[in-house]
C-alpha cells in the first residue's frame, strides 16, 4: 500500500511512481498546500483539473481550528475537504517553531500559544501523531525540532540529537495505533552542515523500514547554494528505493534544482500566496498582473500553459480584477501557478523518462534565466 | 433578434423566452450581478454550472474602472469577462444616485465624483448610451433620475419629468448610434404613488416601440406591500407582450411575490452579498453558517440543492471555512445562493407552464414562511 518504484533515472533525477492508499502518485511532483483543509481560494475541482495528484495540509493548522476531533467526527480529512486522493499532512513542528508568540522547549515537547485565541497547549511527539492518526491522511511527518537558517554548530546538533528522539518516541505512537492507511515518514534534519545532515541521515535509516523520507529545514532563509548543496549531499547517501520529500521548496528554479539532485516530492505555498498576491509564474519568469503594462494586453497570462485562467481570459482583464480587488483574480492567478508548477513537474518527469533531463534542465534555463528570476 | 414570446400564464404569472443576440432566456429568470466585470467570486464556468441565462454588469463601475474604452479595445464586454450568454448593463443611473460623496444634478445630467480616485465626471444620457454601446451588452438600459424611498410628490414628479425627458434623449442616441446587436429598455418611475406611476408608463409607452420595459425605484427601503402593490398597479396597464424587468429586486419571497403580479425578470446582489457574509438561502428560510451549531454537522448546506457546494461539502467544513477565513468559503456560498435562486425561478416557470402557480406558491409560502423570512 505504500510502495514506491522507479520507474526511470537520468543522472541523479528520477521518474518515481508511489502507490498510496488514495491512490498513485507519479514523480517528480508538486503537492500544492491546503494549510486549513482547503487550498487558498482553489476548490478540490479545481485541483483535480490542474492535474493535483497529492495535497498537504498543517496539522498545527487543523488543530487549533477546527480541532482534530470535529474533522474525526465529520468523517476525516479527505471527506472533510472532499478531496479523495492523496493526502499528506505536516506534524505541526515547523509552524510551532516558526508562528511567532510564546513558546518554550522542552524534551517533552514544546508548549505554544494558539495563534487563533492565544490559549497554551502542547504538541508532542505522541500528540502529534495522535493528532495526524485523527485526520487521516496517507502519509503523516514525524514531529520534528526545526532551528532557523543560521543557526550555529551546537544549537543544530542539540537539534538533530532532539528530533532523532523524538522521531523514536513518533515511530513508537504511530506503530502502537496501528493506523490503517498511514505510513509515517522521518524527516533529516541538520542546518546546512554537511556533516550532521549525513549523520542524521544514517541514524534516521538505523530506524528502517521507511517508505519515505523528508528533507527538513531548508528553504528558510540560507544560501540558495547552500540549500542545493545539501541535499547533492544527501542524494548520494539516500537509499534509492525510498521517495525523497523536500519540504517548503517550490519555486520553479528549486524545483528543476532539486530534481536534479535526486528529489522526488515538494510542497510551496508560493504558487498560491503569491497568486493572491498579483504575482504570476511563466515560463519567462515571475510577472505581477498589477502592472499597468497589462491595462489593454489582451494576451493570456502565460501563452503556453492549458489552464482555464491562461485559456479563458486576458491579462488585461485579469489586472481589472486585481485593480478593483474583486476575489476572481486571486482565485485565478493561485490557480494558473498551481498548474504551471504540476506543469513543470510534468515535463520534467517526460524528460527523465526519455532519459535527456539534464538537456531539458539546460535548455529551461537558458529560457528562464534571462529574466534573473532563477 | 429582441423578441419576447409568451409560452404559458397562470393567473397574471407569464412563463416566456426572450430571444436576445446572445442566446435566448426562459423566463421568469434571476439575473446575477457582476458589478465590475465579475459575479464576485465565480467565474463563468460556475456560472454556467449553475443555470446562469443572463448577468447584469454595472456601466458606472466599468466607466470608473477600467473604463469603456478600455473594456470596447479588449473586445467587449462579452469577450472582456469571458461570457457568451446575453448580457445587461444598468445606465449608471441607479449607482450616480447612490452612492456617497459629492453629486449635483441638472437638466444635462448627473456630475458625481468617482468612488475609486476622486475624480469629478458627469455622466448623462447620451454618455450613458455611449459607454453601454461601447460596453456592447445585449439590453442597455435607460439613463434615469432615481429617488429616494421616502421621497415626496414634489420630488418624484419632478424626478419624473426628468426621468422622460432623458429617456428622449437617450433613444435619439441609441437611434442615432445604430448599435447593432443591442436593445434600450426604459424604466418606469414614480416612487410609491400608483397614479405617478401609471402616467410614467403611459408617457414611456408613447415612445414605443420597445423591446422590453423595467421597472425602477423599487426595494429602496419601502415597505414590501408598497413594492408589491405598485407592481400590481402597473401589471393591469403593462403590454403583455414586453418582457417585464424589475431592477433590484431578488430576495426569495420577492421573486415569487413579483411573478405572481406579472414580472419576468430580476436581478439582486443578495445571493452574492449574502453569500460572502455566511448567509445562505435555503427552503426554510435564511441561515448563518457561522453559527455554532453547524460545527460538527455532516449534511449538505440545502438538502433539496444540486449545487457543488450542497452536493460536495458539509456544513460543518463550510463553517471551517468562514471560521478560518477561507476565501472559498465566501465562493462556496455565493455559489449555492445564486443556484437557489436560478432554481427557484427554475420551479416558478414549471409551475407556470403547468397552470398551477397560485398553488405551487401557496404551497411554497407554507414551507418558507414559518421561519419569518418570507
Amino acid at each position: 500500500m505504500f510502495e514506491f518504484r522507479v520507474d526511470a533515472t537520468s543522472g541523479a533525477a528520477r521518474a518515481g511512481t508511489l502507490t498510496l492508499p488514495h491512490g498513485t502518485v507519479a514523480t517528480p511532483v508538486f503537492m500544492p498546500v491546503g494549510t486549513q483543509a482547503t487550498v487558498r481560494t482553489l476548490s478540490p475541482a479545481d485541483l483535480q483539473a490542474v492535474g493535483a495528484q497529492i495535497i498537504l495540509a498543517n496539522t498545527y493548522h487543523l488543530h487549533v481550528r477546527p480541532g482534530e476531533d470535529v474533522i474525526e467526527q465529520l468523517g476525516g480529512l479527505h471527506k472533510f475537504m472532499a478531496w479523495d486522493r492523496p493526502l499528506l499532512t505536516d506534524s505541526g513542528g515547523f509552524q510551532v517553531f516558526s508562528l511567532e508568540g510564546f513558546r518554550r522547549v522542552d524534551e517533552a515537547g514544546v508548549e505554544f500559544q494558539s495563534h487563533v485565541d492565544g490559549s497554551r497547549r502542547m504538541l508532542t511527539p505522541e500528540r502529534a501523531i495522535e493528532i495526524q492518526a485523527k485526520l487521516g491522511a496517507d502519509i503523516a511527518m514525524a514531529f520534528d525540532h526545526v532551528i532557523p537558517g543560521g543557526a550555529d554548530q551546537a544549537t543544530a546538533r542539540d537539534a538533530l540529537d532532539r528530533t532523532l528522539r523524538w522521531l523514536e518516541r513518533c515511530k513508537k505512537r504511530h506503530d502502537e495505533l496501528k493506523i490503517s492507511g498511514q505510513t509515517l515518514w522521518p524527516i533529516i534534519q541538520g542546518g546546512t552542515l554537511p556533516a550532521l545532515r549525513t549523520e542524521c541521515l544514517d541514524r534516521v535509516m538505523e530506524l528502517s523500514p521507511w517508505t519515505g523520507i523528508a528533507i527538513g529545514g531548508l528553504s528558510v532563509g540560507e544560501p540558495k547554494d547552500k540549500m542545493y548543496n545539501t541535499v547533492e549531499v544527501l542524494e548520494e547517501r539516500l537509499p534509492p528505493a525510498l521517495p525523497r520529500y523536500l519540504m517548503g521548496v517550490g519555486f520553479p528554479a528549486d524545483l528543476v534544482a532539486a530534481v536534479e539532485r535526486g528529489v522526488d516530492l515538494f510542497d510551496c505555498v508560493a504558487p498560491t500566496r503569491g497568486g493572491r498576491n498579483g504575482s504570476a509564474f511563466t515560463p519567462e519568469g515571475t510577472l505581477n498582473i498589477r502592472n499597468a503594462a497589462f491595462r489593454t494586453d489582451e494576451g493570456p497570462l502565460d501563452p503556453s500553459c492549458d489552464c482555464e485562467t491562461c485559456t479563458t481570459y486576458s491579462r488585461g482583464y485579469l489586472r481589472h480584477l486585481f485593480a478593483a480587488g474583486e476575489l476572481l483574480g486571486l482565485r485565478l492567478l493561485s490557480l494558473h501557478n498551481v498548474r504551471y508548477l504540476i506543469r513543470l513537474a510534468e515535463e520534467i518527469r517526460a524528460a527523465i523518462q526519455r532519459g535527456d533531463f539534464a538537456a531539458w534542465a539546460g535548455e529551461w534555463r537558458r529560457r528562464y534565466q534571462h529574466t534573473g528570476v532563477a
